[in-house]
């Protein structure tokens, strides 16, 4: 990937590391070069632990790869683009705006490319936020920051440590769990009405069985082609307009 | 861009081009070095003239580095990743279905997993066939059958020399054709029966004046974001679906 380069939130050292901790700066994971515990490292492990910043034991040759000959020290970190918010702001951020809330749920989207374009398309149809998995898919990481135009600053995106529980959270709250797959009905013929949370799988496989298992409604486009899927940022934005539209 | 690299199109060196000509493959440019015209290299310029394929005068510097150390003798060609067809062609793809045309033009289309991304749309949701400019925008590169998913093995794809005539000659055979812009029509409050063709415009700037002019109706999705533009084959996506539906 030529996303992936220090000028696009990779910070690198123990020094760098220590530094956006301490000033509160958003981070995606942490990279230990495996085996690595010496000096501040451990202090810096303990840090992410308690923050719940995802730690990734790293084969050294890939660390200097993508540190491309920056002295990392054993350790490297992702900065996320932007601060993350809660699933409180989001429906928060609905009920400033007197309507009923919209979310987008990322079940494991992987290329930044979709996540950037999935939050443009966000930002443009009304919806009020996006939540994405901590531990699964891409993150809020600098290329899905370019790719959304900028959209990353004003659609709030949570992170949450288990999609399931979440979507059990929303279902109390009185939310419709609608999912983007094969085999439902067709994408024109629902009701889209109350708070509505549209679940869109990853780009190979679809949404998760659980997550599938849990979604109220399927709901599919139909397929006139040889190629049995579409791109994701373009399905989930032919299904978030439709929901926009009869709201 | 990681794609450039001589294991996904590139033909390299005076034997390989000429060769590639001989065979009849599918040539989207010739770039020949600055100043380079010894040797086969006239012939080769000449036959592609012929064929119609665009050369392109390349800094040397820039052609060492495409190459990636290969010899290259001052001549290179980017080989398409399938045949183009013709306007004929998806003309008559369309009466062999028994249905009224529906054409995608891409208007200066620059990144490859826009026009990937639309390609695949068009075979999901039927549409049959795109016309892409032949100097303006990317061709149809291995990029973008990559992104394409395969589906350029099954939607004809055109390449014209002047969109503006292009156009003239469809609304000639009875077509309608609708601009993808700001300040038109809602897109769902449209008409588009009969003969359909959907322009989409260029990433940055939409579509071009005179192209614009030639379009008979103007159709806008709401923006109630922030940013005031989708990605391109987002927006794409969403039009394509709205005229499938009402066919």
């Amino acid at each position: 990937m030529d996303f992936e380069n220090e000028h696009q939130g990779l910070i690198i050292g123990r020094n760098a590391v220590a530094e956006a901790l301490r000033s509160g700066r958003a981070i995606d994971s942490l990279l230990v070069a495996k085996g690595e515990r010496g000096g501040s490292v451990g202090k810096i492990m303990a840090q992410c632990r308690e923050k719940g910043i995802v730690i990734k034991e790293t084969d050294i040759r890939k660390l200097d790869k993508l540190c491309a000959g920056a002295n990392h020290q054993g350790v490297a970190a992702w900065a996320a683009v932007h601060e993350y918010s809660s699933i409180e702001d989001i429906l928060a951020n609905a009920e400033s705006k007197n309507e009923a809330p919209f979310v987008i749920i990322c079940d494991e989207i992987e290329d930044p490319h979709n996540l950037g374009a999935i939050i443009r398309t966000a930002d443009a149809c009304g919806a009020h936020g996006i939540i994405i998995p901590k531990r699964r898919g891409v993150a809020l990481t600098y290329a899905v920051g370019k790719v959304s135009a900028g959209a990353v600053e004003y659609v709030p995106v949570a992170r949450v440590a288990n999609l399931a529980s979440t979507i059990e959270e929303l279902k109390e709250k009185g939310f419709w769990i609608y999912g983007a797959d094969m085999d439902g009905t067709r994408w024109d013929k629902q009701d889209y009405s109350g708070s509505v949370a549209l679940v869109v799988g990853s780009e190979g496989r679809g949404i998760s069985r659980l997550i599938k298992e849990k979604c109220d409604f399927i709901v599919s486009l139909p397929m006139k082609g040889r190629i049995n899927s579409l791109n994701a940022s373009v399905a989930a934005g032919i299904l978030m307009y439709e929901i926009a539209k009869n709201r």
